[in-house]
């Protein structure tokens, strides 16, 4: 367990540096990030390098015991290169540049961006791959992978094409081009998908999001290639930005040791508040299941965020630790804290780190003072401990971006979806790992796949097999409705999965918002609203009925045993209770450890390792809880405090409790 | 009466045609329409014609009865087209292109699609021109006249100004472009309105719109006469997109030789639902009137649309055969259901058809087949029949597009407001012919003539003449303002019509979303909005006044006795229930046949022909009505089934009742 | 004081002009303003110009006493100017051109619109120097300083900065272009913020802001000295379009004799009655405190607004009178009504003059004529007269810009937060001068100074010097925040003012739209919003503090002695009823004179000359008003009526009261 803080020593005097590098270390600091975005200050005008004041800053860090991670500055192509090569720009679909001075201004697919790319980050591995303080590497920076439509990437996409498909036979058959006259017969007329219209082919569309991915990953990939050859003892990594998500971060990280993420928790307490607090615990379960390993917070919450839109809430007191501790709870293994100082200067200037422009310490920096304190006295039970779920949720970029091609009703958002789908864990205090959904999931006890709008053989049976060796999976409506290409499956939905579901969709109807009554027997009414799958059960017994409209009395949810396990269709978007109160049964039923009545807002986690296992318990609420937990008593790991059952957390508390 | 449906062979294997075929012919289908959109498999690179598989389609379809429409795929230019004449797409008004692979990308007039529209036209009507099966061609697809800034369509625009106008000199001044320096001094400054501000001069913006009218009129006319001279005895039609409306109808269709409708009412029977019941009725109105004669659908409600949109409601049950009926009611002699197969590729693919993408009979395909039946037994009564009413509503595609370009006040809105007075008549079970507002209107007994923002002596002096014969007019508001050069007359209002009104506007308030009380006497208190003139009657006696504001206890609706007959004047907008009582009262006086109390969502509609007359009443909601009609006895013509006054119909019910 | 109208011979048949004069004499009216817009009539095509219509014209006029001001044509080129040289066309961040037809198509750093603009100036004002009947000139039309990214912009805008900065690395610095890699290596790279995006260098944004304004500001200053050298017996003045605001206004006129404004109040008085009310006496106390003078309206509300945008209310009866007298009330020499006809021709069709599209007077002429005569009856004691206040708010244009780059928290908005503290005093019948924050204000009793965001040394002393020599100062929250450079300062905020305001922020948190409780002690609790200071008096003492969320029991506003002065400090933006109460107890202790209990909506203002005082009482509602003012005893300088302390307003009532 180490505790860091990004630092950009360019934007500052010198003479400051050292009693930075001294306040850092007496704050408990070991890590610091350097030179992101400072292209312009490493190679100031073409093929002119300048190391030297790096060289000094990592000379004075280190002085006080401080190690590196250095970022290579390809987010940032500066104005000699753009002037140069203007094709370092991306293009947007009406091929408008998108102009420098803002970050993110290169295009992946510039033939010219790789190659200055490769000398600027070959110049720098090589100079600091054997300075003993330099002990990492990370790529660019937070590589969201956004379109171009510039001649590089309509090359490239038609290249990817090529190797995907071969030929334009193929290719039109594969998309279905027939329709609308949209057959190629040259090569040339493949073009990105130009002028933004929805009205596009939506396999067309689909296979640019994943060429979009692919050239973000390669791009990774590229620099990875350079750092290693020059930085063998050096780890690489990554700092990903959660939302919103175009690229495939499975592959993104393919060729990165680890996987670090900019962790900005809502600071808002008041507005939406649930979906808000409960939203970081997916953005960290997401970032752990990436590698199915502990992570880096490469930038972790110190101030209000605002810039170029209004300031949010300053964190209240409490909530810096909280977050840091939920970070950690969650499966990281360092935490580097955004920012040192608060910037004086561009585009951030109000994005605030742990020290405000005056530059003298406050409360938000004395709290991360008492928190890495805290974090020093536990690292021994902490290190090398991780995190073991028994309940699993698949999550797909691929789903993810063919719903958003062919939005299905008014509300059907497959991303709140899946957070309402996560939320319904966190508030049992259920850990759940979310996990590429081609992985292996064989051993969880408990599968929940939704949305499996696209659908291959592979995964089918894959989730098949894991039934029937006894695991309990659940299934949602639009699931099995298309093959990877994007097109229709001519059969009766889930389609593939409609053996293991036990069920047959007679017909569909998108409400949108039109809420809808469901019947659960003993268990009461309920509401579902965007999509109802009228269900005819084959195999499966059913588990609620609609109770509305003209579909009425036929099964909504149902329950199917398939080989020695069972299997949940979901024909409906529940509402939150209707989650609570199904998901509780389940959980019940396979004996998965929960707490039942877990206050809104309090978040529960358990790392094992070495020293033991570490149950965290955390209030992410601004009121105090009274949290009833299973065992009869525990000791605090933060002050040996002894508690029975019923545990008190002010606003923002946080326990951390060793496990018997 | 004959039913059908659209169907893409080319999207499926042909190993499928013929049990399409044959479950068309069993589901009582005779009507197939064919080849929209397939020019690249009718011409898959420039000049290799292929209309090989289009022979062996209708082929197959003829075995079993079926009767062939061809669509001429102009609506969507290959990608070789677009490839060699890149001057075939459409420019916004920014000058960038509308890309190809979204339907619609072509400029009409582009030199380069004139010229292979021509090329493709000519060999599919040559080739076609003979089949015996062929018995109509649809030209292109939905022609909206979108606006196009190309350089073809400049030089047009230029033509068609110096055709109007003869000389810049008379164009300055017709246009007033004296006002902020807008005076042309060569006809090469005259462009199309670039950059697309509101601020613009409305005369030549207004002229751009009828330019971009009669371009779509013109490239319609144009493929009519390719059709003709090699197929003189198939018939030439068009599918007419309701809205938004562009273009004017009546021009569209003079060349065609009748109409044809893509009808899709909403689904959604929830929100906003009286206004989204309504609006089929008035489409199908407006359909019959461009011609003045019964028509097709061609494309009919089968499925929950959606696509590159969120998908609505599936068609609760009964809904495709009410709509259908509906069709009929109202004058459609072929009913044409979209779409067979629903697609699995491309764009459409949640545009649900007659058939889910699994391809067996569901319910809607059951409930088709009902419909279906019914219409071949009363095939008999319906042939031959049409619809003739007491009440014309005179529509303007000049008012509309003037009022668009001058918003008159917060929610002033021509189609809006229109549609408002046409529901006035639909719930009183009274049927309403919308004729062009240049029309001949002599015969009937109410004319309703609202918003006649731009006006010339000529509609001025029919309507004094139809009055002074003891007509009745409904005049309204914003009438007489401008004349057909779009600038404000230098009169009184309603200017042109102020004799005939019988009032004067002494001025007007343009009150918006500010509600206002209107006094009825003893019809009671109601309410106005949007616009409210403060009048004088000259002539007229006072109907309503004002009973708020400053305009208090002045008038605000007159009646004015003319020659032989009526004209009311409504100097504001009415609100539903005002409407519904002042037409009550006027249909009263003019002995229109109505029904006072029709549950709302019901409609009624009479058709007459050689065997008689048949009342179609229809519940277009969710729920069951009770309706009360004037006769005292009635028989079905669907099952003979004897009524009394009062019917009951079910949700989405339909009876169709044979008239002394 | 004179009366006029603005008025376009060039849109009317010549065969009226006479007509119109002479109606113009008979309602009072001596001034008219000519030919703003007539470019294209005064100089046809290149080189030709024609100013005998306008001999014509203005000879008319004079016949029957009427006064001409000329305006310069210069905001809308003629077409055969943009045809030949196309650069005269400002384009937007996307390069993309204004298209002309539009008006304010040009673009100020256009060397060809320059040198056009000196042809057409000059050839002006040599023919109309010597013309007695003309009286003075306006400059172009409304100069709202809009951005431009032409070549001649992008080089003007270095010549700029290179006269501001000098060379690179000053600029480098200055901005923090090290930020994101953002360094200039070479002028050539420096461009305008092309693409829009807000994530740029906020000191780029801001300095290219202050580049608009300049660039504006220097082609108002450049028709000037055109003007003055061929008239030098006639004034020039511009006609200022009051929001949105780009440009410094004190700039702007710093060529100029006095200032006009164009001011057309909100005729809506139901919906956010109260903030449109009280806005039209900022307007007009803005424009009198531009040159610290009396001014001219040069265009007044005469009838409903609306032409591309949907029309507003018409003004209710009295409406056009209130309103005119509340000009006169707060500085204006001279009213000049907009327009004499409604336009018959052209985009503002719509935007109703004095006279209506008939040409025949009515209800809102006929009361322009009853003020027009009032005036003249007044002019004695008003002639010489003018507006002296004891408040000053310190108004800028550089906070309202960095503001806009910079929203500090949902809700903040610089000019709407002005807004609401000037109605603080407008509310209390307080008369507030409106001036430039550079400007001298040592001799008011109050100096209200919001939002100093930018600060530097020059104004942190003049505040200081002025409340240590014994005036009240009320500082406010994102004070001191920023150096000029729209970079933040190293120091504890208010920085520069932390000494004067007695206090130290500790933290702040940018609440937006969070509610928070104020509690003021015996003055009661109140409400603020959008930001929270969290203060620690060194020197002040608390007024009140928060009683909500984590910083209750801290100070919010304070109150600080500093030499013979006083420095209050809002920390947090007040809700107007917070406002009230605290203004009313610092106007009270310092004297002020005011009227605690004036209805909402009655205004007040006090003008003082030769003839001695007049005090205006406008009742700007739609309900009458009755208003207790301070003396026992009034007489109205109207009609010569006595009133005693209370007075009765009518709706939209005026009195003018002498004051003794």
């Amino acid at each position: 367990m180490k505790i860091g803080v990004d630092y950009y020593p360019e934007h500052w005097d010198p003479a400051i540096w050292e009693q930075d590098a001294q306040q850092m270390q007496a704050a408990g600091i070991t890590i610091v990030r350097l030179a992101e975005f400072a292209w312009s200050r490493l190679e100031p005008t073409e093929g002119q390098f300048d190391f030297a004041w790096l060289d000094r800053a990592i000379e004075t860090l280190a002085r006080y015991g401080h190690k590196v991670v250095i970022g290579t500055p390809t987010a940032t192509p500066p104005n000699w290169l753009v002037e140069k090569c203007p094709d370092v720009l991306p293009l947007n679909h009406q091929r408008q540049p998108m102009y420098p001075g803002v970050r993110l201004h290169r295009c992946y697919n510039s033939p010219s961006l790789r190659r200055y790319t490769e000398l600027i980050v070959e110049r720098l591995t090589r100079h600091f791959g054997q300075n003993p303080h330099v002990i990492g590497w990370q790529t660019d920076n937070e590589m969201i992978g956004h379109e171009s439509h510039s001649d590089g990437a309509t090359e490239d996409f038609r290249a990817w094409l090529k190797q995907r498909y071969g030929d334009l036979a193929t290719l039109n058959a594969a998309w279905g081009t027939v329709v609308w006259s949209g057959e190629y017969s040259a090569w040339s007329q493949v073009k990105t998908p130009l002028g933004g219209s929805p009205h596009q082919n939506p396999s067309f569309l689909l296979d640019f999001q994943r060429f979009c991915s692919d050239s973000t990953a390669d791009f990774n990939r590229f620099q990875a290639g350079l750092i290693r050859a020059n930085c063998p003892h050096q780890f690489i990594t990554h700092n990903l930005w959660g939302y919103p998500v175009i690229n495939d971060y499975y592959d993104l990280f393919d060729s990165m040791d680890f996987v670090s993420v900019d962790y900005y928790p809502s600071t808002d307490l008041n507005s939406d508040a649930k979906a808000n607090i409960y939203h970081g615990a997916l953005t960290l379960d997401l970032t752990r299941g990436v590698k199915r390993a502990n992570f880096w917070v490469m930038e972790q919450l110190s101030g209000t965020p605002g810039c170029w839109h209004a300031m949010s809430r300053t964190p209240q007191p409490g909530m810096i630790r909280a977050r840091a501790w939920q970070s950690i709870a969650r499966g990281a293994d360092t935490i580097v804290h955004f920012r040192w100082r608060s910037a004086r200067i561009g585009a951030e200037q109000f994005w605030h780190g742990l020290l405000d422009h005056h530059g003298e310490p406050g409360r938000r920096f004395e709290e991360f003072c008492g928190f890495s304190a805290e974090v020093q006295r536990l690292a021994p039970l902490i290190d090398g401990s991780t995190v073991h779920n028994e309940v699993a949720l698949l999550f797909s970029h691929e789903q993810l971006n063919a719903l958003r091609i062919q939005p299905q009703s008014d509300g059907f958002d497959y991303l709140a979806n899946f957070k309402r789908l996560h939320r319904g864990f966190v508030e049992k205090g259920i850990g759940t790992d979310v996990i590429n959904w081609r992985a292996d999931f064989q051993h969880y006890r408990l599968v929940v796949a939704p949305y499996l709008f696209l659908l291959d053989q592979d995964v089918a049976d894959k989730l098949e097999q894991y039934v029937a060796a006894g695991g309990t999976v659940l299934l949602t409506t639009r699931s099995g409705v298309k093959d990877m290409r994007n097109v229709c499956q001519p059969a009766r939905l889930p389609g593939l999965l409609a053996e293991l579901a036990g069920v047959e969709v007679d017909e569909y109807d998108p409400v949108g918002r039109d809420l809808q009554q469901l019947d659960f027997g003993q268990a009461g009414q309920y509401l579902c609203d965007q999509w109802c799958d009228v269900l005819t059960p084959t195999t499966a017994s059913v588990v609620a009925s609609y109770a509305s409209d003209y579909f009425a009395g036929r099964a909504a949810v149902t329950r199917n045993s398939f080989g020695q396990g069972t299997a949940y269709y979901l024909g409906t978007v529940l509402e939150d209770e209707a989650y609570a109160m199904l998901l509780g049964r389940i959980v019940r039923e396979l004996g998965i450890a929960h707490v039942p009545d877990l206050p809104p807002g309090v978040e529960l986690s358990v790392r094992s390792g070495p020293a033991g296992k570490l149950l965290f318990v955390i209030n992410l609420n601004k009121e105090a809880q009274q949290v009833t937990l299973t065992q009869q008593q525990y000791t605090s790991a933060l002050d040996g405090r002894q508690y029975a059952q019923t545990i008190a957390l002010p606003a923002m508390g946080v326990e951390v409790l060793r496990l018997a």
